[in-house]
């Protein structure tokens, strides 16, 4: 069994729209065949032009009285809305499902790490795009992961999921196969992706400005194909016990 | 900026109960100062003697019933039962709040890797004791955290978190401080604990027979003090908004 590594990208630039991530991450990080690279979705969201400015949002009726009942901006509420295809909780944080299907806290939007006051930072719109995107700008057979901090139902604390992945398994399936005695897993299905992204954000210290670390390692869950990507962990609503 | 390191414990030979198990990891790994060892709870629970036979357990009315009702063994829902204080969902799984106050399915209560067949795992009746008592077997000044896999209410796959520590952090607490470009920090408690956990996770794969690795680079979340443990990631009842 080898030992992982996980590794920060220094040295990264502020990234803008239109940045080619891949190309920017290449050319900072020794990269061998096998690795990871995690990326931060910030800046991918940055470099596909998802910064929205909260003055040029217009808030609707709804908006206003929701922001009005959590005391938030009613723009940011707006985009929120927007960005969601439903709304799980409104009772002092803002739970919805994305249109990606994405269950988070304000739709994914963020205020922080951003240069310029009153704009917010939305998800990328296709977060497994991006992925297989920018995998293609990158030299080496490497898998992508876009990384994001999401809350957990009853966890204090944020943890990193992937919110989009290339060339790697998101998931090990070991339902069906044995154990070490010879018994049979029946309900073991582990979120490599998810793990990853948690890993990766070990290095990535919040005010640091490192937006991307490489976890070396895990040749045996990359792939040549870009393969299903994060959607395969999204739990389909039908399976869905709480909300 | 270091990187981090995660290394497996290879060696480790089948732990029965009385184990003392930061003895064998120590004699089998090179610790250094600041280095964090990741424990699997079955090989705790184990060194604990938390193993039950099945066939010595009585199960109650309401037990047989659930398990009618969810298809399981009786002898284990009366055990799932006895090691909860309350039942989320008994909807094709049984979800409940475990003593501790973990919300996990089956009451954290584990059927695989035990080398005897009829015999299930509970979790350690106090994660964060077992942490702190592995501790002190330990000869350097290192953090213990002890993992298991949790499901979670919206991804699919499980992924691990910390169900006990001692002398690490557990949360990154980044409320009030100040992003790259100076603006407040609103919401970023991030989970460190749970994160560690996940990232030793991909060294230990399921049927390797590894029960332990070091995550190493951390230093600056491991402290002498023992500390609040993994009970400081657990959301308290009152601010749970899906149960």
């Amino acid at each position: 069994m080898t030992e992982l590594r996980v590794i920060p990208v220094e040295g990264l630039p502020e990234v803008s729209e239109g940045a080619k991530l891949g190309e920017l991450i290449a050319a900072r990080a020794e990269l061998q065949n096998g690795d990871v690279v995690v990326i931060s979705q910030k800046v991918v969201s940055k470099a596909e032009g998802m910064v929205r400015r909260l003055a040029e949002v217009e808030p609707s009726a709804r908006a206003i009285e929701l922001a009005n009942k959590l005391d938030k901006d009613p723009a940011l509420v707006e985009l929120i809305l927007n960005e969601s295809q439903e709304i799980l909780r409104e009772d002092r944080v803002l739970i919805t499902e994305t249109h990606h299907g994405f269950v988070c806290a304000n739709a994914g939007i963020d205020t922080s790490n951003l240069p310029e006051q009153g704009t917010v930072c939305l998800l990328p719109e296709d977060p497994d795009a991006s992925a297989r995107r920018i995998r293609t700008e990158l030299t080496t057979r490497v898998a992508v992961v876009i990384a994001d901090s999401f809350g957990r139902a009853w966890r204090v604390g944020q943890a990193e999921v992937a919110i989009g992945c290339a060339g790697l398994a998101p998931l090990d399936d070991w339902r069906g196969r044995e154990d070490a005695h010879g018994r049979e897993l029946t309900a073991t299905s582990i979120a490599i992706a998810d793990q990853v992204a948690s890993a990766a954000d070990l290095v990535r210290v919040k005010d640091s400005g490192i937006p991307a670390a490489i976890v070396r390692g895990l040749d045996r869950y990359v792939a040549a194909e870009d393969g299903p990507g994060a959607a395969a962990l999204r739990r389909p609503p039908a399976e869905d016990l709480f909300r």
